[in-house]
């Protein structure tokens, strides 16, 4: 494993800046960006007027950090080890406890293949609460929820202004489920970050091989790379072989919160045998999981056998992997769906390592024509009453919402989640509102995501151009998340986020005194923005190729208001 | 002048049928989508469905139309010609009325760039009205009016389905002003199609070049592509050289209708020097333009003298061409602008070739700091009492709009518009929902585009990847077509059109059925859709490389069907 493939290129007059913290002894990365001056000539003499800094919000970790070394082999800074190691509610395990990692770990022949640094997991001392709900309502202030009160801030502090966003509210936004801070005790190397719908809109990206394709080292980039464009989550969707040490080697390098779906594992390990899979094999992969630091896990526990022949008949039937695997399960065993029977010992599990739960939506709809019916929104019931449950035991949860869904029925989603579930934070796929645009999915779903974040959705997760078509490469990965932040962050402006206009007026501001570069740097893709620039353009000027100089209208308005 | 860049290939599984009207002898043309069956195996038995076939409304023109012989050097077949030839209303001229294009006949030195067949002017007689709003007042319904009708309607009569959207239908919302036809009496061959909010939303595509680049050979290719891939108008906004011969280029191979911006030749007509421009210039332009063709023209009279001190203090100014130039000749003069003064005068020049009006929003907003504020909507008061001015000659009217608007600000737009200018159709830019994304503005502005149609704006204008940066070239003009493509498409199924959903059933079907090459021919843009899915997959499966074999969820949905 090497680093070579790594990007680690800070972006352009970026430099990363820390902020301290005043109740906890925490330093909270950002990325501040300079901005170089106004020139403005009058009676022949030119006059400099700083335009300062400007800091954003920075899901990429240590990498771009050039003060830092990065190995791969060892893994990232263990930034929140000695947060955990405090807490007497812990305790470190002299090894760890699943059947299936254990196997793994004495088989000599994934020497070669695996992360080679072992760290022993921490677990919730017996009787004890550990998670980020728990503490909240205790009154609580974590290092964690401190963390996000100032990320969440970026520029207001510098400019002095005043947020609602304190570390207060935060807790109180955990304490009563309207947020998350997913952050397992043993993935350490994350930043924290919240997920709740009145902070700023995050983007989920999914990576992950499948039995046709892709390696570790594959992995491992992708993930950097898409923490790079600004994904908040990462999601391992790996189907294939060696799953576990994969996850290793992404978790151990992975600077934001990951999610996996544990029963694409679990099925696996029974090679794809559905009629085999069981409570035990799957509570076993959970532990296996939640020890290596899986920050949330997708549980499909809102299929109910009952509700299933409401899918039967749809255009698409089901197109939620983890939805239709449950089904068939249900269907060979003419059985309730074990997860939603072992729910409350699922959560006993999650409490102990702070694993929060996404409460699976199997019965997405796959297509316009199944939008809003009734298989989805009988699903819906049932992850609410999933949600109290989870909450007795403190468990933070999401809830997970569709897919395919035009514009007019986009609203009907959000209120009927946010009743139906309580508030819990929704994070949603899309939702894609034609079906007309293979190739272009990230755009057919960057619309509806843009309109359900301005609703209210917390979490957006990512659908790259290669969605219904095949498994997308780096440039894909790009492509999707740049279109997510676009769509979270039109949703921050039309909700009007505390400073989310800040960085559209220093853009724009730079785009009139036309200070090129400074608009790139400003730009959430610099390097796209410069490249399509120089192809026409040659240097700084007071016009581009678009309208030429006799036609910038800048330009003239300047002229005017001399 | 070649044919050889001119993509002519029709789209796979596709034909050109032609659809008979029963008022007028016309045929409409469309595209016809085949379908192959889907295959269900029952005991062992092989057993077929037809799935039939779907129609598409096709831009594409007669290019796509593999029976057809083009040749750029003659120009389209005149499609409208004995229409419009039998109508004795109208004269044709013995020659061009303008003294720039005379001059520019009886310049030798352009005989190896001007077009090389002459067509004689039409234009209306003396006292005779002759616009598609005046016949529609009258109760008429034009060989234009029929076939929009048809044209709209698409699969609803081949299947055998009552359609609102009648003839009669179509030339009362033109009456009322509602909606509109662009067709100049001198484009004939232009396939008529409508503007309007009761009809499928459209899309604008911009091409042209500028003082810094591009010939004609590449505006015309450009020209043929966008309409292969969607564009329902196409607007020339050539600012370099040439202007005129270009345009006639453009215009006799232009299967759609074509709009321009007349100041921008009347600019270059002096050289550049605002100062120079006057209303006998910007006449013989307009009478220049309308005699080749031109479908509509945006004119920029809602600059007003009085209003020009909102723009001023703005973040980003003025960022409409038009809207500059007018301002600066106002400020330079200290007079009120000649297009307002001059309206009716304009008004009398349009209505004789039947030129639709644009009225330009010379203020748009640059930034979302801007908008929605007075010096907009001051202006957007203006084009609502210049509309009441164009109506009583009746001159049919388009209203331009925004431009940068963050989400939560957009339907105020379209509410006031409706107010101010009538129900005029609204023609919006956009709107682009944040400016933090240069390179990416066909995915800041497909989001707001969808919304601002789903309101109820007519057409959207579209915006390339290159937006702010430089000029498109031909697969920016792509992306941003396909982008606008799906903004209007989940435009028309929010708004319940109509039909509108049978391509999404259609294409949704297909995905169940694994029917992959049914999938992509019924999608915006089947040659990416293809290309995308062979990068992973070598033929037709019951998977792909998403999921693989053991997580696909619509094959797991079909075995617990069966």
């Amino acid at each position: 494993m090497n680093t070579d493939k790594i990007t680690r290129k800070p972006f352009p007059n970026s430099e990363k800046i820390f902020v301290d913290g005043t109740i906890h002894p925490i330093q909270v990365a950002m990325r501040r960006i300079e901005l170089t001056d106004t020139v403005v000539v009058k009676d022949g003499e030119k006059i400099r007027k700083s335009n300062g800094s400007i800091c954003v919000y920075d899901t990429s970790g240590p990498y771009t950090d050039p003060k830092l070394d990065i190995n791969l082999e060892k893994g990232l800074i263990r930034l929140r080890e000695s947060w955990i190691s405090k807490n007497e509610d812990l305790e470190k395990l002299p090894s760890i406890s699943s059947q299936y990692g254990l196997s793994r770990l004495l088989d000599s022949k994934l020497d070669n293949i695996r992360f080679g640094i072992e760290h022993k997991p921490y677990r919730a001392k017996q009787g004890k609460e550990i998670t980020q709900m728990y503490y909240a309502k205790q009154g609580i202030i974590t290092p964690e929820m401190e963390y996000v009160a100032i990320r969440e801030n970026q520029n207001l502090q510098e400019l002095g202004l005043e947020s609602h966003i304190t570390p207060e509210f935060v807790r109180d936004e955990i304490a009563a489920g309207r947020a998350i801070i997913p952050a397992n005790i043993n993935h350490p190397e994350s930043e924290p970050m919240i997920i709740g719908r009145n902070f700023l809109v995050k983007i989920n990206t999914n990576i992950g091989n499948s039995a046709l394709s892709s390696g570790i080292d594959e992995e491992v980039e992708k993930a950097v790379w898409s923490c790079r464009w600004g994904g908040d989550t990462l999601m391992d969707l790996s189907t294939g072989d060696n799953i576990h040490e994969t996850r290793e080697w992404i978790i151990r390098n992975c600077p934001v919160p990951v999610g996996t779906v544990p029963i694409y594992q679990a099925l696996e390990k029974v090679n794809g045998k559905i009629e085999d899979l069981n409570w035990e094999l799957f509570k076993d992969t959970l532990i296996e999981q939640a020890e290596q630091g899986v920050d949330y896990f997708t549980i499909h526990a809102g299929i109910k056998h009952e509700n299933i022949h409401h899918s039967l008949n749809r255009l698409t039937g089901i197109v939620s992997r983890g939805g239709s695997i449950l089904t068939k399960w249900c269907k060979i065993h003419n059985k309730e769906n074990f997860l939603y029977e072992k729910f409350d010992e699922i959560c006993e599990i999650l409490k102990a390592y702070d694993v929060a739960v996404s409460l699976g939506d199997g019965l997405r709809p796959g297509s316009i024509h199944d939008a809003n019916d009734e298989a989805q929104f009988a699903e819906l019931d049932t992850l609410g009453e999933l949600t109290t449950k989870a909450w007795k035991h403190n468990v933070q949860v999401i809830i997970e919402g569709p897919g395919h869904v035009p514009m007019h029925k986009i609203k009907a989603n959000m209120e009927r989640q946010l009743k139906a579930c309580h508030e819990a934070p929704f994070y949603t796929l899309g939702p894609l509102t034609t079906d007309i645009a293979p190739g272009y999915d990230h755009i057919t779903s960057a619309i509806g995501a843009a309109q359900i974040g301005w609703y209210g959705t917390a979490m957006l997760c990512y659908v790259t151009p290669k969605e219904h078509l095949g498994l997308p490469n780096k440039e894909d990965v790009r492509n999707g998340v740049i279109a997510y932040k676009i769509a979270a962050h039109a949703a921050d402006l039309a909700k009007g986020h505390p400073g989310a206009e800040l960085r559209d007026y220093a853009l724009s501001k730079a785009r009139f005194d036309f200070r090129w570069k400074d608009q790139f740097n400003l730009s959430l893709d610099p390097e796209r923005a410069m490249e399509y620039y120089k192809e026409n353009s040659k240097e700084d000027g007071d016009f581009c190729t678009m309208c030429g100089p006799n036609f910038c209208a800048m330009k003239l308005t300047k002229e005017c208001i001399d």
